[in-house]
């Protein structure tokens, strides 16, 4: 029986990825990279590499950076058929994001594709390492501790960070590269502490911090950690 | 020179150690790993002892389950001097944790009293799989999409989930074992989605598709995942 795997492979370190996605990777007979981002794709790509077979397909996936809800769900049921065209014959294939596999990751809309064209197959998630717990980790500082709550904000941050502080005191703002400065501002009005990390475990791994510095061009993969006193 | 690593070992499944992790495991004198619950310190161990020399040294380290902060901050410190002793003499010495390393972990605490005691020896944090990740993965469910926040949170729930939900879609209780009825309640009042996973990537894992189903004894390690509409 076939099936098809979601696999997270982790921030950008090809050493965070699990065992088990290695060993998965490694009796593959086709994978999937989406091209989400110019960089995104060929990223999860260069990171599985070398555990695929000499054999192993790479499947086409371009997922437009478009809003519009049509195209984009034109592409997930694509790339579904394409993933259980080939479940369906018997082969295990793999569908590849960066970080983890169902945190803000294109594995979440494909898996519901995959699912309405086919209620059967085996679909098996693996998960991986968050780009939050590698920026943690790069800059030795906990991302939440005992009893406090934390708060992952994907989108820009809102103009008062005070109803967020309220309900946590540790904030994660992700893809936050265009709003340092804004949030170097809210973070010092709260008496919060705040580092920047870009391109978290990649040899080009930038650590911010002081968020007013330039960081130069804006890049995707900027994460803020932000702790409000007392929260730890 | 010696080092201190810090390795999150995730949330059960061997399988789900990184394989960064697996090599420094491979060339560690010590390693410890906290008896912070009796299932905990053991479990963490019984996870990297594979990958463990024959030579390796395993170091004590009960943190009591306490609240009282002189306790705990002796405890700490007493750890951080063991694994400094080690390190100091060129050695490279492990600390322990289920899930990541910096997420509600022990390691936070073990890192500031290492600091606090020397400001210059390595340490380095390997990242590790969260329970929250790995739940998302049992259950083929994500945790957060799109722009939608996530609120993860350690503590019992609130009374009330509104302000929560103001803020966030997407939640994450953990050690909810003890409210799986009333998060029910709660849920079903504002029209959520939940779902609890015990023991996660353990072999006695357990889903809990309908929170009211008596779970039997409470769990420790017991996830509740919960989205309200629009979550998505």
């Amino acid at each position: 029986m076939g099936a098809i795997y979601g696999i997270g492979v982790g921030p950008g370190d090809p050493a965070l990825l699990t065992l088990r996605a290695a060993e998965v990777l490694q009796r593959v007979s086709a994978v999937m990279a989406p091209r989400a981002t110019r960089e995104g794709g060929s990223l999860a790509l260069s990171i599985a590499r070398p555990h695929l077979p000499a054999s192993c397909a790479v499947l086409e996936a371009v997922f437009p950076m478009t809003e519009e809800r049509a195209v984009l769900e034109q592409a997930w049921q694509d790339a579904a058929a394409a993933l259980l065209a080939r479940a369906r014959q018997g082969e295990a294939v793999a569908f590849l994001t960066l970080g983890d596999a169902l945190l803000y990751s294109t594995w979440s809309y494909l898996l519901r594709a995959i699912r309405r064209q086919d209620a059967e197959i085996e679909v098996v998630t693996i998960p991986g390492i968050t780009a939050m717990s590698a920026c943690a980790a790069a800059v030795n500082r906990p991302l939440a501790e005992g009893r406090a709550p934390l708060l992952v904000w994907p989108d820009a941050p809102p103009t008062d960070l005070a109803p967020l502080l309220e309900i946590a005191p540790n904030l994660v703002f992700m893809k936050a590269a265009r709003h340092l400065r804004r949030l170097a501002d809210m973070a010092e009005a709260r008496g919060a502490a705040a580092v920047a990390v870009q391109r978290c475990t990649l040899p080009e791994q930038r650590v911010i911090g002081d968020l007013r510095d330039d960081p130069g061009r804006p890049d995707y993969f900027t994460t803020v950690l932000l702790q409000a006193e007392g929260g730890r």
